[in-house]
């Protein structure tokens, strides 16, 4: 199979040839019964990595984040989260749909939430006229690719904890905030009273992810999940990669994070392209062309040409996320192809 | 009945001799199957006042609201409003639990919410990651006593129809801000496809608010009213005071605004006292005091103990409201009780 | 005003004299804020009558069935109820679209519900394939005349009861069931946790219901109540008819029985028309005809242009309902026009 | 890995060898991006078998039937379905919980619904008092294991269509119902707007289901997966086994419905064992034991320390499944265990 080149995000990535032996070998059972022994597995893991009793197999980040808020809350609640978090902004508006929860939203021009947003938010108790406030929704790192400091963190988290709230983080990405905060993923997970993550994304399992928590909270999610038709069958095939992507492919992720600086540099070489190093925190470099004729239909038809798929921008910022398959061959490729399109305006 | 000295709100009016007159004289019928003469008489008033098709008498302000809010949307669509308007803050989170929408909230300092606000949280269409936007909330008066200019909900109503949403204003003091913009409240309705106002409050009647707008959407209003048991059977009683509140207390309103600015004066004159007079717009003065040993609790019991009840401050500010039951004599009353309560400090 | 002939439902009553001066004298304040003293009379009242610890004034039937399981359940519970009844049949699918809830459906002939049907209808705890059952919905009177016997009331109940189920009666004409079971209406209310009973209706008040059951219960009742908007203002106009319709309207309810069975008769005395005399419990009277031509459309016009209001045949029965306003002096007019209709055949 | 002897249902099938290897081998992309080569191949293939215009891949049979109902309707509508249903009685409320309808429920001894049902559910339109009915649910082969005939279910469709209903199948199982019925998948699939049904159960692979219809009613279908949190990235390794289960597995299928029979008469063979042969339609066979001290505690558990995986008895009766790996070696040694058990009573 030919390398695609896909900048777009790090959920294109391809499970690896490890991931397609495991699945292949893997021994299953009816996880609807408890009965796949490699969810149970994988289960395990996750929850000990994370530093809670128990974990949850979902088929997809959103399901987790989802699943964990409609177990938090009763309909008519208020959750405290980021206007341009994962959970607001790219769920498709199920927090309202699902679980019939209010947002009070926070929208610092950084996308942190502080211990005092926590607290200007939380609503009076005992007044008929409000909801009532439930659950902090915080996130590490930003779907934006920024990571969060761990003091501010574990502030945020406190003020919800002093005020009777439940915290909540998307972990989404928990092991890239990890290693750019340079500590354990459980570290992070402990700043919250549930967590989600994922083995697909920049750990190239082809599906899933892990919602961990206390046990009673686990399970009355593993009741849920069946509300919500994730309960899947034998997907110890999945559950397999998910091991391979927690034991294997967190110890290579460094690596889209020196190649994501190494592609910022690039980019800064070429002529009326900026690319800010400093907001390069993960694996997620955002650029700015400052070219005349430099047009988004134009770009992205001319890289699909030479094999290589992007977005547009983004309001004035362009996005290039690196993963698995971008290494740093490819990164000289695409700067190649980049500077002959600017050359061809 | 002695007169009370309430200024915690102008909710707590009392119907005058002349509604009681005519909630006993009123003739009536089963409204929910549109019998009812006199509630039909003051929806055909309320439609014509408000430049609407039609109208829908609803027991309170906060089901006019929702049932709009419901009527407008399907679950999981997403509302553009105030973070402190009355709709998101004011009504217990029904727009989350009973319409399952999410919200998109605006948090300008002024309160206002501008078009490129508008513009800025319209969702993308034909993105699963994303809720469907469908409608934009305004409100004026404001429910912290402010009013935003014509011009300024107008263009904000504009970009949103541009955007093909729809628009609902909450008109709870509709009539307070026509006075204090110097037009007619069918120009303030004008802004918007739904208005919701309120014949309790200043305008003294003891039940109801009418939501009023295009002949289906009513329709459609009135079938969810049952749904939220919002029907009711020989309301006419109510009704009969409504049109009271319409016809004749509509022409008094602006008593009330005076006796703001003679209150805010009066409270000025007090030293260590400051109302901003800018910021009474309507029936409602703020005022701070920086006087040593001035709290919240004693000053509460003090006047409560004088007959006059109040309420504690909002944050740094106290907050008195005309209406009806206040009259200069009543102010001149308050002021003295509130120079010997400062006194016994 | 001349006697209105209303025979479709003892929903069309009008306010008595004494309501319509009880409701001018009414002192009232804002029970939002808990201020209004008639309100808080009528509560007390209505509470006492039923035997519970304390009452919430709504305004609708419908409002105090729906908030009762709103407050009872969490969305995605269960509840237990006849397939005719009110709550599932009248009330605009309320309780699927507030609440959340799915139904577990009782469909006997008779419209009963039997301590088996509870016992069947109960899912096993503690398998995620099921809803959780939580509350069984029984009612009485029926909306369909019939009158449960307290044993058969008592038992289900107590199958809820040992099963760990709430039970909330619709006792929307508990005065009428009591009068036909020769009992206390406190009685019947003790076979539920909570009960909501109309004071409109054959009691005549124009408008509100009361839902009564445990304090605390109350309590998380009156915080929903905002959210489906049902706070009223000074509601108290509507408390003082309520509390005529409590102390006096009761004590004549026997009379609309009384006409019903008179109805009845006179029915019977027409050739071709039955009316089951066994079917009379309350105030309800259904009959057959079997003449030929007979047709509702022509009957509804032809009794129109008498001044008398009927409903067409739900089935093959016709319903004429016996209230405040259709003495027997009418009914007789009635008779003699239903023959003239007859005799246009 | 030893042959697993499980006999509780067909969702314990281990995925074949073919699949294993078609799972490693799978072409896959980012199906949230409509990227996934493997799942667009599975999809058309659906669609096609089903005589759809499009299909959609997701991780379970109650997403599927979740998605769909959640698709056709909006809160506060009504659904026609069987109360012993999969979609009313397995999916854990999920229908009222996720998507806010009402059930009128069908209560026929053989859990079919007819035409007539249909028409007696149906609510009047155009009034307040009811909610809209929308949807049929239709499910063949039922989950009890009995099969619908083709006309009876034709007809409840029509009369469903002619009342302007949409009409949705839950056929999990349908290519069991086909064989049964002696007919194509497709006929079945005829008699709905829109079907469900799974690749995991008897076509052994290890998840996935398919939801078909109208191509407009699918791309909302996919909006709302995401919703529901069920898209999931490079799920072409599931879709490979699905392809194979649709090719290869569809055409054994036969095999457990002979399996089952012949299961049926060993079991008859045994002294106070009864089966019910003409209950056996597809790959289901129940019986009754009456025989003293036969006890579902002591028989599971004599049974499993045998290695053998069995339910206890739902109400009167005992129910095996066969699949892939019951053949009818195995059978023969379940009847010994069987009679071993029956010996030490």
């Amino acid at each position: 199979m030919e390398k695609i080149i896909d900048l777009r995000s790090d959920t294109v990535t391809q499970p690896t040839e490890e991931m397609r032996i495991a699945m292949k070998e893997a021994e299953v059972g009816d996880d609807v019964y408890g009965d796949d022994p490699t969810i149970n597995r994988l289960e395990a893991l996750a929850a000990q990595m994370m530093g809670k009793e128990a974990a949850l197999f979902v088929p997809s980040g959103t399901m987790g984040n989802q699943l964990s808020i409609m177990t938090h809350t009763t309909p008519g609640n208020e959750i405290i989260a980021g206007i341009q978090s994962h959970i607001i902004h790219y769920e498709g508006g199920a927090a309202a749909r699902i679980s019939g929860v209010g947002y009070a939203l926070v929208d610092n021009p950084n996308t942190f939430i502080y211990a005092e947003d926590v607290r200007r938010l939380m609503r009076p108790a005992d007044d008929p006229h409000f909801p009532r406030t439930k659950l902090l929704c915080l996130e590490n790192a930003l779907c934006d690719g920024n990571v969060v400091p761990l003091d501010i963190l574990k502030a945020s988290a406190q003020a919800a904890w002093d005020l009777g709230l439940a915290v909540h983080l998307d972990g989404a990405r928990i092991f890239n905030a990890a290693l750019a905060l340079g500590t354990d993923a459980k570290n992070i997970a402990a700043c919250a009273d549930t967590v989600m993550f994922c083995v697909s994304k920049g750990l190239c399992a082809p599906v899933g992810s892990l919602l961990c928590g206390p046990r009673d909270f686990i399970h009355r999610a593993r009741v849920n999940r069946k509300i919500l038709g994730g309960g899947m069958r034998q997907a110890g095939v999945l559950a397999a990669c998910g091991i391979v992507a927690l034991e294997k492919m967190t110890k290579r992720l460094h690596e889209d994070h020196e190649n994501a600086r190494y592609l910022g540099e690039a980019l800064n070489s070429i002529p009326g392209i900026t690319a800010d190093m400093d907001q390069i925190k993960i694996n997620m470099v955002f650029w700015t062309p400052e070219i005349p004729g430099f047009a988004a239909d134009s770009f992205i038809k001319f890289l699909a040409s030479r094999g290589i798929t992007v977005y547009g921008n983004l309001g004035t910022q362009y996005r290039f996320v690196t993963h698995n398959g971008i290494d740093k061959e490819v990164i000289d490729r695409v700067i190649t192809v980049l500077r002959e399109y600017i050359a061809s305006l």
